[in-house]
């Protein structure tokens, strides 16, 4: 039963966190009077310790104490005496646990914002590294319009922010103390709760103490934004697959990343994407593991909950391993623009089509224009570029002899002019505007 | 192969967004000269005529035509001729999709938190009808400590609190144009995208035209959010039938919610409660469904995101429905304060052990003696209530002839002095907190 | 509370299943001696009519009746009266509607056992009419080593062979009569439940009356092996789509399959793979909000079981549709010999390697040596086969005159030899056997 | 990169099935020709010396070497030195893992299908422990009808019956050897896998190698049916912690199986049971996990599926784990018939209801009586055993002075004659059939 329950093997990660709630704890029990002050300074002296050894790696984890809280008590016991038994005064298992886990996450979620950042940037580096190198843009995997590789690579930039927004909603909702909820109902204590959310740094207080005890949305709403993440990381992944393989190949990955055959050594597997295109079943798979955990659970606490951290662990750890590598990858990746064939292509197509309709054709007659030229070109072998106006009038009188300026990829992206378009000037403008933000955010936190 | 790529089953509840959306494009192309006054005007006529006639319900929907944007161009194309066809000037159905999605999840969201709010106010009348009813407070199921019944449902209104501010969150960042972004990389017409938003009350724009057409993840966060709400309802659920069990009978439900046999009158089904605890299943399946079906997509559009829309439409018809029963059902619940027993349960046990605490007893110590009293009582057939000042004095001498006090339900929730606890005042204070702040909210959107 | 109970706009797909297990119910009760034979004559032809008048689609599906059995109980009562009431003798709601789905069930698997076994001939129709097509074979997305596009096309072969199977266990295994069970107890009429269970074709009963009720096991194992096949589907249509794309170019699709642009006439959009790669979100979810539902239940049954259908029904439907179209769709795949570029590539590498080590060259050292020789061919942009004897001598001296027999993808196959390997004859004959496998059980089916 | 990509910390448990797969494949290597007797038989005793130093805890495994094949190579080496390297011959990595794995699920099913059979006896025996004593049957929760617990008990020994014969459809499944499948295509060594599969106990070999190395549909059906266990033992949990709670006081649960609080003696907190149905959430999980790590994979091994083993490892570790302490736990479980309050409930209504109908009176008819008889009851404050002959009378003639024959759980269960059904002796029968049948399987398994 005993090892059945025990959580020791996962929940040692938050050692320091309880301790660092202990420690404001036994302050706040002197501060109140509900503790005497030496008795008080005896607990924070020896938990203090405690993080020490535990720092030092001196620490001794046995598998006898069931979890990270028993380790420590028992610690403190050996150091202080009997004393250590009053530390538990207004306190209880329930509300320590996720005053632990939200000191945790909150921690946690600021360094994968950080890393997010970061992974922004490295997107921005290889946009500038290549900044006008023009790619087929697809749609249903198929070869629609020619784009910027940097406005390609500025649609993830926009997701990211939207994953690390995400996290930090899920951080300003959970901000907050549940210590003082004690075993569910409060305490007869005249604690502070004021006095202990703000040594620990928390914004505000929980307001109601069963909820405090009993609900895990933080956790899962946190679990959530991980999982779109990874998600979005899938995407990327299954893009720099398709990228390196033979038969695009458009781009070489750096071999430090990669793994080979030393018979083919130009067979480069890119292993590290495909893990993290194969972790999103983790992180979509620990979404599930909480939801499905919290369901049907009456209040307040149960047992069930336990299940909460290893999931979300998981998640995290898998979030961080795979930004961190990324971040080191993405900008070592080098494109080989001559593999992407633009001259054999039909990507122009809907820009002779806009041409056509600027001149007076209606849309579904110019489409239908393009369509014949485009069958006529390929029936003679022919791109679209190899055409002569004298050709093309056949299709439609509308075409003058400036129609060969709408063709190419060059003068498809430099058409585009709206708003959020693959314009290489816009596309420069949002890349000096994530630059600027990213850097904003990034004198904010030093100056905090 | 048309039947199998069919969406009008399920997207025809996007029309009036679709038409809205094509009303504010065919203004702006005029805005802009791309259009001609007079052919803008002809559009937005029939375009709004076939809203009108939708709104009727006249309008034919063909099974004939695969999605709810053919439908309506179909029907323009009638009215008014070829013009209808420069209506797809600057625009595709993959930034025309999403825009109909964004606009229906904006509405539907503000009335979810609309909803959300009301069955806030259910707990509170609930919390108010029986506001000194003291109910025993659970921990693994099993009687722990004493709580006012309002109280616990308040930790409901705690949760539903973060349901409401998820939905927001999610709605402050889904409510951003895609218009504009065209297939994939925008477009040479020169469009003005922030008419439109404002036409359409969105309050930003999207700036990268392949994210705006690639990406879900605004939808999987909204699926989130009702998926974790419908694990709350399925806790609130659990104990409704707990609670209206035989061997419980704390709650009575009325009639016109329940079913029963004919033979067994006093045999009521929760089936309501049932009936939403399972549909935690659907919330949390189509929340994976959403999260397997974007894992691994290249950009821009692929037709897999088709399948966006029937897992979304399912989560928020879920959930209203669910908060509108509930809304009214709550209120009606009647309780049988009889069925609690609190004359035979134990729960005072850890205010007797505060008690010795507080007389100086550590608290190890103070459990122990506590532990031998209620043993004693086992053996005897007695309560704590019933034993006298000589006998509890066997247990320590720590206890004093005001040791009574500390006993019985009522005792237990008025020792209570911690923020956030059970304590009576408190509670009558943050039900009066609630009832401000949402008809602050009412108000605000009132005159709005 | 009616509208949110009902589920008549789901399960009157039940309908004839209810009738037929109420027309052997009835005739049991009459053969048992409960029920005289005249009512039950009178009952079985009332619900003959019902069936009838459904099968012709003049049957009135009303709204204000919340299910298929109130529908068909209400419409018998107005054929014969109130002799309709004595059919619910010795028989509830519980044991009732799960008749109806086990036998719905039944009869599903059948059919898409015998859809999947068409499915394999499509891909053997494929395979044959390309039987000497060589292809890359890939590890990471990689060109690895040349395989015949047959062996790679009998892997699917192969994993339908066990969706099927799964299926056919899960068959098996729910092949059992719940009826009986009424609402949990069983019940005190001397019932005949193998008269029953023999009428309507099960081959055995459920042997204990509250699993009979409150289990839904069956549904998951179904939808667990629906969600399956979906994911081999969507490895298929990953291929598809990649292999109809630009870069890669190896295949065409049929028109008829596929959407694009009047103004591309090029571009194919492989919409039907999309779209099936897209529905494994779907089967995925339906199997976790099965999961999900039924966690945590008491015994017996539970209102929260209505919630088994809706997830059970779509994945079906999913399943046939996907399977149907496929079914048409893949003979009719061309493919593009001249896109696979066989003389670009170095998948002979690891032939090359076996050759050497055939030589007594260790594993190693020939993978080291053919390493060398790739190199030396990448830096004078050459392909394996363009090297001559002397050049090779340079990196081992074990390369002999018959050295250029083991380069070219047609070596390479040929000299496979193993077992399961994609040696020409091997797979010629592996076709064979899976012909006459399907064709033995499609003459079993036709005798039955 | 390496920390990212390595699997050493959780493959290492494969490391005795990656050590028999090598000594078949070395053995068979020599019975072919491909290999000399000698190099076969130094690398046979190098392998077996490697399991032994493994079996004694003396193997030192490195982080620096990344999965558990390349330290058992390694090892190999510093034995035998390069002899080991010809050990991969006719073998690549992609094989090899698959072997691993298949070897695993086959010895870990063969356990948890012997741990389901004795937890099905676990049943039998806490069912014959208290072979009369009688409970309320549910529906919704309600009290509907009385049943024998044995009853009740055997509905769970059928749901474990069908997951031991799901697992065990699983094992048949993939009791095949993928060894020789080489990278993806076979090979031109001409091995004889046979000859290895009967080394290893395999009944059959895979018959299409890229099948072999990319599918792992055998480890999502092995971790299904393992979640649809994981849903059973959740229900069974539910309904021990409701029995063991206050309200119900049906059963009282073993100390060494709870926790509590040293102040409340009498609270004993189903610790066990809480846990188990939470970790129904990490087997949906892990379900979900894979499922979406398989989705959308091209042929043959992409690098993601290196995550299909912590997923399955740990469904396997918990089912395991959860099953063993519950074989204990189970029988230990205390009944209190005094707190089944048979003497309050009404849940012989049905049984006379039952009563009237076989007196003639129509099915709803008799219902209505009852229902009316049941109101009279709760106004009188009476039980229906309080009724006399002059009272029942009122409601309906049919009653006659047997009436009260069908009254009461003992009545109501003995009346029952269906097959199926809670009769007395028909559940013993069942119990004595579950016993021969249990014990035939295991006197078959130690025959074997």
């Amino acid at each position: 039963m005993e090892s059945f329950g025990a959580s020791i093997q996962f929940d040692r990660r938050l050692a320091s966190y309880d301790i660092q709630g202990s420690i404001a704890h036994a302050q706040m029990l002197a501060h109140c009077g509900i503790l005497s002050k030496s008795d008080s300074e005896k607990m924070v002296k020896g938990l203090k310790e405690i993080l020490a050894s535990i720092g030092k790696g001196e620490f001794v984890w046995s598998g006898r104490l069931e979890d990270v809280h028993t380790h420590i008590e028992s610690a403190l016991r050996e150091k202080i005496g009997d004393i250590a038994d009053r530390l538990h005064t207004a306190r209880s298992r329930n509300d320590q646990v996720v005053l632990d886990l939200r000191m945790y996450l909150k921690d946690e979620i600021s360094k994968i914002v950080s890393l997010i950042q970061q992974f922004q940037k490295a997107f921005l580096t290889l946009a500038s590294n290549n900044d006008d190198l023009i790619i087929p843009g697809f749609t249903h995997l198929q070869r629609a319009q020619p784009v910027l590789l940097a406005h390609h690579l500025l649609a993830y930039v926009e997701m990211l922010q939207r994953d690390g927004e995400r996290l930090q909603d899920a951080l300003r909702r959970l901000d907050a103390l549940p210590l003082g909820a004690c075993a569910l109902a409060g305490t007869s204590f005249k604690i502070d709760r004021s006095f202990v959310a703000k040594k620990l740094g928390f914004s505000r207080i929980l307001e109601n103490s069963m909820d405090a005890v009993s609900d895990r949305d933080f956790v899962i709403e946190v679990a959530s934004a991980l999982a779109i993440l990874g998600v979005h990381l899938s995407r990327l992944s299954e893009e720099m697959i398709l990228w390196s393989s033979f038969d695009f190949g458009w781009i070489e990955l750096p071999d430090a990343f990669t793994t080979g055959s030393s018979a083919m050594p130009q067979k480069k597997n890119p292993d590290v994407f495909e893990l993290i295109r194969g972790k999103s079943g983790r992180l979509i798979g620990n979404l599930s593991r909480l939801l499905v955990m919290l369901k049907g659970l009456p209040l307040a606490y149960n047992r069930d909950l336990q299940e909460d951290k290893e999931a979300i662990f998981d998640s995290i750890d898998t979030v961080k391993a795979s930004l961190s590598i990324l971040i080191y990858l993405l900008p070592l990746i080098q494109f080989r623009p001559e593999a992407l064939k633009e001259e054999e292509d039909f990507s122009s197509a809907l820009d002779m089509a806009e041409y056509l309709v600027k001149k007076g054709v209606p849309f579904r007659q110019a489409h239908a224009v393009v369509g014949e030229a485009v069958s006529y070109c390929l029936d003679q072998n022919k791109t679209l570029k190899d055409l002569i106006l004298i050709e093309v009038q056949k299709f439609s009188k509308y075409f003058e002899s400036d129609f060969k300026n709408c063709l190419g990829w060059n003068a498809s992206v430099n058409s585009k002019v709206s708003q959020g378009s693959t314009n290489p000037k816009l596309v420069k403008k949002e890349i000096e505007k994530w630059e600027r933000r990213i850097q904003n955010t990034e004198d904010r936190r030093q100056n905090k």
